[in-house]
């Protein structure tokens, strides 16, 4: 069960992000959809689970003495089943990778349901052939060390021009991800489902044939 | 038959958006190849009919009484077989989907062959299932509904760069999408038709291992 | 066998492009991976092998007399067996694609080992069917006759945002292209072989459950 | 006096964009300031008023019959003394210029206090003459005749980056504009003259010699 | 006397930009006002004059005995009084600055009118206390050896976004650049006068305080 | 006296930015000029001096008992005579304003010799008045306070696109900045006085009527 009293599976088997904008976009809530250039790396897979956040700033090097990873594999030793990783590099002009093989399988063995950063990815043919969710903002082989280090994580960030804070709900599938900040999560689920319902109907008579006008003046979607 | 005496099936099934852009280059028209943002969702399928205009602009919220999809609407349930929706949302720096799978399953039940857009597209697997060709500016969840609106519907656009007209060809394939004005299209058809000869040829030689400078002075193709 | 004393189908068949960005940067080579909107037409293939540059300008129309294609085609039909041309177009904004099925055709017949360019491509399906590796900048239908001319063969170039010359080496994976200077390629092979291990140690010892911080305190790497 | 019950004179010859966007920073109005492309075309002349808000849509072409300028007219016609015309072209890449000397001085004759567009302006040198403060996203010569339209009038805008509407303050001077919600106003602006009495305390003991950490740690204000 | 009939330096002091280029839109050429990055030196300073064309491309070096700078030096000798060297530079992305204070020099000693590039521009202090006319795509001190050349001089480019051929006209003030093509000039100048006179009726009935509805229909001009 | 052996006051009164860049450029370092955003507050002010860096990240709020001025203030109270603050933002997208008029009070109060910053600046018009020398990426209103924040002082950066360490020399003037390494000083330094004289000749025989291909084949500069 998620926190929202609906089964984490059948939100993930029935849902889908353009549903959950448009619920949200009825509540007011309008930027809750990354921006277009973060995309599935495979867009059959659907990822949902709960934002556990990173926050990275440029580096120029690597000073003496200095762990590069300390706090990126603080995070990932620390995610819980159904955490996804919510990697922020003020994307999309970020040139770095901070995701990869080697994080999506430490992840992996600890449940976690997937990643989300607007920065880069690497390893891309061995994470397609686990099956684990990554939602990024290109591809590119450029290691983090001595270009950009996460300097804090758990804390509030943006990422692909959508705030996101530990805890939100983030649902991504190949039209794209949005995200479901936690207050908010019970109201959008339950409206999501029932607008699922309208969009069968609305399907259905259009493939009989009946014009938009009918069918959106009798249901009211598009 | 189309307007310009060649069978539509066969425009589709043998000619190919670079050969129609080369021989619109040879013709002075240098500017009908929509920009490489424009990307088709099936690269596998052929999009070929004649444009519908419709243009957006950007809206921020929706006024008491509106109907932010009247015009849409009205385009979509007027399209007659063979047309093609044409969506100009002055991309590619829109957020907006103004197209997904309900206006795609209304065009199809009215035989349109396609859509473009240089905006956003949503419902992209479902999209792909029912195998209607769309071209789109990229894949994204929001709708339009306070965020842009159809204005005017079969006037002058430029969509992906280029003028598009009511009446014009638009061809498009894994290469990108060209539009082909509909005064120019017997021509261009005829040419195409020749110049698609003239490349099997090359290729032939190509591969029997003639040089590129013996085969080119030859047919005089690239 | 390879200038650097590595049989070349070990290295396209053991190396991948991150772990030779990995081993560039710990030899203070940092900028050697070109930016991510260089992508593979086909992310099946492995690229590798002597880049041989060819370096464009644009054009605003054909002069009387000029042949627009002079020098492309004497830089193709002079390509030796393992050579990839590099097409520097001063990408991304390039709308011109110089490369396409004819040059695939003719450069396969050389022996060629593919094409890299930060222009477009066009053509696509058909070089896909060839299992011919492209990396490109983008796809379009645009040639470059009138807009765009190669004006100079084996001189130094950008591409991609890296500096390449003809007798470097290039190496593509689904995660990217990377450029090996021929004066470090002995090097960087050899380090790269050892990191393979490296991590292939860790990638075990974290699917057995152990924690990053374990893992990357013993083998460091990430 | 202003609707907050400050005198209008006192603002514009007290305050200045930067205190008043610490304080609706303080207040949790974090995006108030419009993005840097608008810069005011004069930097000595302060513009504060009541904003009147226009929006524009591309257009390529005139219709048969159509006044272009109808609503824009209109908007002109209707500003109050101490309006500000406040033109959403969805800039920075707008190449239109909706504003120019014929408005300006229309617009002067009814007593309005200038102008804001995030599109361009054109007749720059007489409007500098004139002393009318305007505020633009760039400066160029096209008419917005067949290029865009003003499609609605007193609607919420989006206008550089920042949401506005009729009845909210706008504040600009050489730093930039900010946009004071019309609910926030009284507190924003006491706020801001308590602001500005700490800065002028900061000022005279750092130019006294005081560290900055010393004179942070006693005014708070940097 | 310009070729167009009209005395040059009537047309310099009487016509500018804004005026120009409605009339361009009004004989159907909408594409004539070079992109709003292209910006003068001096705004007090009008520039007019032929276009004389020189077109750059990117270089990555110096080749063994090349003369970078061969045919610009060529086409500023070959400059005749009231022309107006014209660089094509790909702008507005482009960082060499092909002109400077050494050109401006040897421009202005052989009655040179002017320089257009959407290229830098450098000693920009010194070519203000010249009072040459420049019209740029930036400022920056960064020379073109090794980094640019000028390939072609007097053919046809692109500058700032404009089609521009040697023996167009270019007329620059402070509202922007546009280019008058050759054979349009002479109904262009005539048109324009007389648009200059409509709009001095504007304005004296808007500043006496008639409505923008009121003036507008009577003189058609805004 | 200056490192180099040359007086601080003579360099900064005789030598420019653009001369600085080609005698780098004559020693191989190509990418020591600023990129063309990055402009003088006050273009008659040259600005010379030592850098000091600091290196800014994205933040999106506060944290609990967190000082978000901590290190910025610490790099200012440690200011020398001399010293330039470099701050890098990561521009030129950012939006927040780490300058304005307090930390130029401090700094001036220290005896600093100006600013660098590829961020925005504030509070510009009391900067001027100051003449306190300040380059920046921008104007805005926007306070760092919960959008970003300074991480380290005196480590490597990169500002404006050029790599920079405390103790480069950076020489700013109305042609842009650039940043001259420590290790090389002397040696630029040098070699500028002498072209400077070259250039002085250049100019006095094209005043005189020469051509340029004769003075640029006596003198060799451009």
């Amino acid at each position: 069960m998620s926190s929202s009293g609906f089964d984490r599976d059948t939100i993930a088997g029935t849902l889908y992000s353009a549903v959950l904008s448009d619920v949200m976009d009825s509540l007011g809530l309008m930027n809750q959809a990354m921006r277009p250039f973060v995309r599935p790396l495979d867009e059959a897979l659907v990822l949902f689970g709960r934002a556990r956040t990173g926050l990275y700033m440029p580096r120029y090097g690597v000073a003496p003495g200095e762990d590069p990873y300390e706090i990126e594999i603080a995070l990932i030793d620390d995610l819980k089943p159904g955490d996804v990783a919510v990697l922020a590099c003020d994307g999309p002009t970020t040139r770095i990778a901070p995701w990869g093989e080697l994080l999506s399988t430490a992840s992996a063995a600890r449940g976690a349901a997937g990643c989300v950063t607007d920065g880069l990815v690497r390893d891309v043919r061995r994470i397609r052939e686990m099956k684990f969710p990554v939602f990024h903002g290109g591809i590119g082989p450029l290691d983090t060390k001595g270009r950009a280090k996460m300097m804090e994580r758990d804390g509030p960030v943006v990422c692909g021009g959508v705030a996101v804070a530990s805890g939100d709900w983030v649902f991504g599938d190949a039209d794209g991800l949005v995200v479901i900040p936690a207050g908010a999560a019970d109201e959008v689920f339950k409206r999501a489902f029932a607008k699922v319902s309208a969009e069968d109907d609305t399907r259905a008579q259009l493939e009989a044939g009946k014009t938009l006008r009918e069918v959106f003046d009798k249901f009211g979607v598009l």
